[in-house]
């Protein structure tokens, strides 16, 4: 038996890898481009980054703020790094101190900014408005630009609202708004309209570039289909205490479970704190190992910050110590997502986040 | 108008210290420690501990993991920093560089990694289980342990499940069972009951020390009436972008939201990655001040990364670069957990562990 308090968090960077290497190959025509934001989605853009920069050649990467691309530029040397929320003053130093990054501008509004402050040897992306009604220039935006505006940018993109919906009417919609506005008004540019669910949409919505996010995660960005991607994302807790759960005990804040008849419970190192979705109280599984076989169990009542409780009544033998399973190639984020009522992207953002695992990078 | 992209936490250390202070107050006989784990919920252990130890002479903290107290100690140099999870294998090491650390022994097997590993000049925290049926030694525990054994702790505690509930049975159910199992195993040891929900209970549930955490941080743990506490927590993001959405149009992903009449919209550089709940999306609000008026604006559509959506058809006036503000005194993150179907715990851990955010401490 050993006595452990920790929860542990696995990032398998060979399986990253091996997810951009696969996406790249499905889009074989067009620049792939690593998208790095929100810490490379909690996971540590500045252990990502470089591996794709060195062992993959990618030399494009996308970041939602400037000061995102800051942390990690000295790492890649020869790369663009495209700043998705653009520029403004609150970051117009960080622009001109780095210079592989270039900013998406997204607005009229914003385009001002650019021409009263552009930055030498950059040209900027133009985010245009397709059908998501997000970011980006509408078509009566795009009216009111003079050719000499319409030649300060380098690349033309979109995005889309439902890639993720193979036959959805707004992926055919988006497509055609992207064409015609492309041809209008930025013929000779180069384009970029899909993240990564875009790329299992067919080579029409590959264009010049993509931008390979979610799924080189390991999130099934296509999820009509079995997930082509590799898991990224382990996470596993130690037990901390076993006990008997008497019949007509309450478990957990607000005293939400009552056991109605004699169970046994275990006490796990892990909670809210560390990013679980606080959803998963009273639903969501967890996993033990023991002597080879693998045991589902319950979480009954409310998750803590810190600890989770579940009933472990079927799994015999399970000791003190022992780990629990909270994610793992067998149950994925994608899977927890299910049951918490949410997006593992919104888990995995969270889960990276928090300093207080044991952080292990697979094949670093 | 300024063109702006980063969204701004401010922490009001102020209102922490006052907070602090009144809980003090509240509870004059017993000894106040402050709850600095998950840092600090999420705003900074390394800001806010030395604040309590300098300003409030604060000299008992308590920390989850041994890691949380590693990081803080330099700065508590005269402190007792209690570890809630424990101790065990994997963080002996931490707890035999770092003297301010006391472990609180949950479980019979804990006990024995500690009776193998003993730490010269402490002794640990015994936590007992009352009611909650998480972490702590049952009855059936106590009773194997020998006279020796009892006599190796400094203070025994347990935890409230139902603090935050004035008339729940489980609170008098839970102090008769502590009053008990103390008379019983600790007659002369001090003992810790509540966190800062129990101490809105009166003084019976003050014992010798108490244990203040989110009340410190602003949150009601006490909803049974209103908030005694002052706002800690307050999040505004810049609005990147202000265009028509006409009727029939969809917003965001998986076109969630569709207007049924001409509307006009706002893009906030704000989203879950910065640790909102993505459980807003169509049912958040979000706040614009303009020329002196406050507007209540709602988020449509599906909340994503890195923005949100709203509908500010009625936010006459509002421009580009104007702040949206997402949290403050007069919505606070108590507010925001209603509309989210969660607690503010849960809210405050994750939007603080944030490094995109202009981050700027009030008071400091």
């Amino acid at each position: 038996m050993s006595i452990l308090t920790r929860p542990i968090l696995e990032i398998d960077l060979n399986n990253l890898l091996a997810n951009y290497q696969l996406l790249e190959k499905i889009a074989p025509h067009a620049t792939p481009a690593a998208v790095v934001k929100d810490d490379a989605y909690g996971l540590g853009a500045a252990v990502v980054a470089p591996l794709l920069y060195e062992k993959a050649q990618c030399r494009n990467f996308f970041v939602a703020h400037a000061v995102e691309g800051q942390r990690i530029a000295d790492k890649l040397p020869q790369a663009k790094i495209y700043v998705l929320q653009g520029i403004g003053e609150d970051c117009l130093d960080i622009f001109q101190q780095v210079p592989q990054l270039i900013p998406v501008i997204s607005s009229p509004e914003m385009f001002e900014f650019w021409k009263s402050n552009r930055l030498p040897n950059r040209k900027p992306v133009i985010h245009i408005e397709t059908g998501l009604n997000r970011l980006g220039f509408r078509e009566h935006d795009l009216k009111a630009l003079s050719d000499a505006d319409l030649s300060e940018f380098s690349m033309v993109m979109s995005h889309l609202a439902c890639g993720d919906e193979k036959d959805h009417f707004m992926n055919a919609h988006q497509l055609e708004t992207f064409e015609q506005l492309k041809n209008i008004y930025f013929p000779d540019l180069p384009a970029s309209l899909s993240a990564s669910d875009g790329v299992f949409l067919g080579e029409k919505f590959h264009w010049n570039m993509v931008r390979l996010g979610a799924a080189m995660y390991g999130i099934n960005t296509a999820p009509y289909r079995l997930n082509q991607m590799q898991n990224v994302v382990r996470i596993k807790a130690p037990v901390l205490q076993i006990e008997p759960l008497p019949k007509g005990e309450f478990v957990g804040y607000s005293a939400t479970y009552r056991a109605s008849s004699d169970r046994k419970i275990a006490i796990v190192s892990i909670g809210y704190g560390d990013g679980l979705p606080r959803s998963l109280s009273n639903v969501g599984k967890v996993y033990f190992k023991v002597r080879g076989k693998l045991h589902e169990c319950r979480v009954i009542g409310r998750m803590s910050m810190d600890n989770l409780i579940c009933d472990v009544t079927e799994a015999e033998g399970l000791e003190v110590g022992d780990f629990a399973y909270i994610a793992d190639d067998f149950y994925t984020l994608d899977d927890m997502a299910r049951d918490a009522g949410t997006i593992s992207y919104e888990i995995m953002s969270r889960v990276g986040k928090n300093t207080r695992y044991i952080r292990k990078y697979i094949g670093q």
